[in-house]
């Protein structure tokens, strides 16, 4: 037979992370699409709008007024779904096993202005995000062994708010997927004595397959063991366990190297591109995490356009993630675009 | 405080399917939603469409036609996840791991009639589609280890067709989510000697707290640690590892009790329910599975009306799954809805 071709043949590739296989049919991407489209976001939006319960001086729901903010924002959510004093109970026996769990979530709100992405404020106001993200993890990390910090962007992510805002959960206990990376992490660094990510970074760097965009500090991959078409890990080139233990010049080359990802990600078919993102710090348990690398993922929906996304159901769901074009696809294309957004480019 | 309280408090279940955690925020359900909607599915189609695929006698984008069906007609998918002569390789060491993946992909047209779903069908025709699915378990078991039984209903869920359909993967390897269970479910049986799915869906019907609908074969809860809003569990109430094994008395239980469930969800909000369903026989690997129990996940996303679905992003692709009901309320809303489909009333 023909030798084995990635670019070609269904093939299964292994995340170390979760320990966990993504199942990668190149091929499949020749089909054509008859199913649903989505509605593209490109409306372009002002700057403050008085219907909107993020925008400063406005009101919520719960009657609370927004104070006149200038860079970050950050407020209890209203309908939270984690409380602080949940009553403590457990059933750890049988095939009902349930506890119960203390938290909070907040919402932050990263500018004013109602108009803008992460793309588009300067490295300053993105060195202001990366600063509160650092804050609220510091201060939830006292309280809470697990503080999550993601971002979803677009409706078509579930965010009922075009403003600019990520939110903060911070919890009791390690959830699921964390608490996945705890074991291979750990596993990893007994056999092999250094942190998985930083090795995985350095491979990557050295391979350039898969790099994005890189700084001295950080560096972007579509990971080998990618499951949304375009997803992509960021990845600190220095030992650090934890969002709130950057120093000051790390944030910065950081705020600029979430310009340069988010920027590719809104050329890449000239949408403000849908993603979930999210921060993992190592746990909050009074533990030492050397096995630990801080870590960000973005998970972005979109497939072949601005209007056609892979929908994860059905093999998905049931057996394992699929996938349609390989990462280094992927990764090839999101490295060509340019770091400059397009609405700049046409101005 | 109060003393803990389910139907308000967050708590986390244990999924002892796949050993992951689900956090559950039941208050939360009382927020108001400002995000996305979809478009619900109610059109009246057609019995036959010139344009479909899938339709007897029409012509495939690949050239072939489809023969003058009556009952179900399964064919190649056109455009394949899986290969079955994908060259072998594999390399499982250090941070690039894979191995090619051999196996087939097919789909499964359930009626010749274009503008029936499963729950409009009469039993003998749903019969027919569980005998179609009892061959093509019993066939491709013969040579592949996972046998992917599966139908996404709804263009919500990437059904790219509304003809009445469904699909079989077949593949070498375990994939992830199944390879969990048999983890899970062989632990189980050396702890107990018993299957854990047999001794949970006696436990249900003892406790007649999240049951659906059940007869003398089978039974249908959500179950104790469901993730989306109105997700089931169909179980059967006797000692079957697999799909094929089912008798004729079996399969006929089985078409209704598909019936029943099916009809209280287009029920629930008057609109074709959409969702990702899934049979989950024990792998082909001549082993006994002793601990395995043959059963099926309905996961369906629409949370509050025919168009307000849930989202399973930011906190829950990062961390672990929410819902934002229990499984005992989603329940009584689904048990106390009635088996004659909406459609049928009106007429
Ligand atoms: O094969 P279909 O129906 O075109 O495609 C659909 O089901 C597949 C298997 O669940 C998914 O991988 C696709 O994302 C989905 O759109
Ligand atoms: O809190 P929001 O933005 O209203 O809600 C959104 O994010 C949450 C956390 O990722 C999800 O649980 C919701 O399904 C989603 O709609």
């Amino acid at each position: 037979g023909t030798p084995f071709d990635p670019t070609n043949d269904p093939h299964r590739r292994y995340n170390p992370l979760l320990g966990e296989w993504v199942l990668v049919s190149p091929h499949r991407a020749k089909r054509p699409w008859q199913g649903a489209s989505e509605e593209p976001n490109n409306e372009q939006k002002p700057s403050y709008d008085s219907t909107c319960y993020l925008c400063p001086t406005n009101t919520r729901v719960n009657g609370e007024v927004n104070p006149d903010y200038k860079g970050t924002f950050v407020f209890q959510n209203d309908f939270a779904a984690l409380k602080q004093d949940t009553e403590q109970a457990s059933e750890k026996k049988g095939l009902f096993q349930f506890e119960t769990e203390q938290g909070c979530s907040r919402v932050i709100c990263f500018s004013p202005d109602h108009s803008k992405t992460l793309p588009e404020l300067s490295d300053e106001e993105r060195v202001d995000v990366v600063n509160t993200w650092k804050a609220q993890t510091a201060e939830l990390g006292e309280t809470y062994r697990w503080v999550q910090v993601f971002e979803n962007k677009g409706s078509m992510m579930g965010c009922s708010n075009p403003h600019p805002h990520g939110q903060v959960w911070a919890q009791q206990h390690v959830p699921t997927d964390p608490a996945k990376k705890v074991v291979q992490l750990q596993q990893y660094f007994g056999d092999n004595g250094t942190p998985m990510l930083l090795d995985y970074a350095e491979q990557e760097v050295a391979k350039q397959e898969r790099v994005v965009c890189q700084n001295d500090d950080w560096v972007v991959v579509v990971p080998y063991w990618a499951a949304w078409p375009f997803e992509t890990l960021l990845l600190p080139r220095f030992d650090v366990q934890s969002m709130h233990m950057l120093s000051d010049s790390q944030s910065l080359s950081l705020a600029k190297i979430i310009g340069e990802i988010t920027a590719k990600y809104d050329n890449l078919f000239e949408t403000s591109f849908p993603y979930s993102m999210g921060w993992h710090s190592a746990p909050f348990d009074s533990e030492a995490h050397p096995e630990w690398t801080l870590h960000a993922h973005f998970f972005p929906p979109l497939l072949r356009s601005a209007s056609v996304r892979k929908f994860m159901v059905g093999y998905e769901m049931m057996a394992e993630a699929q996938r349609d074009l390989t990462p280094e696809q992927a990764a090839d294309r999101l490295k060509a675009l340019s770091t400059v957004h397009y609405k700049k480019r046409e101005n």
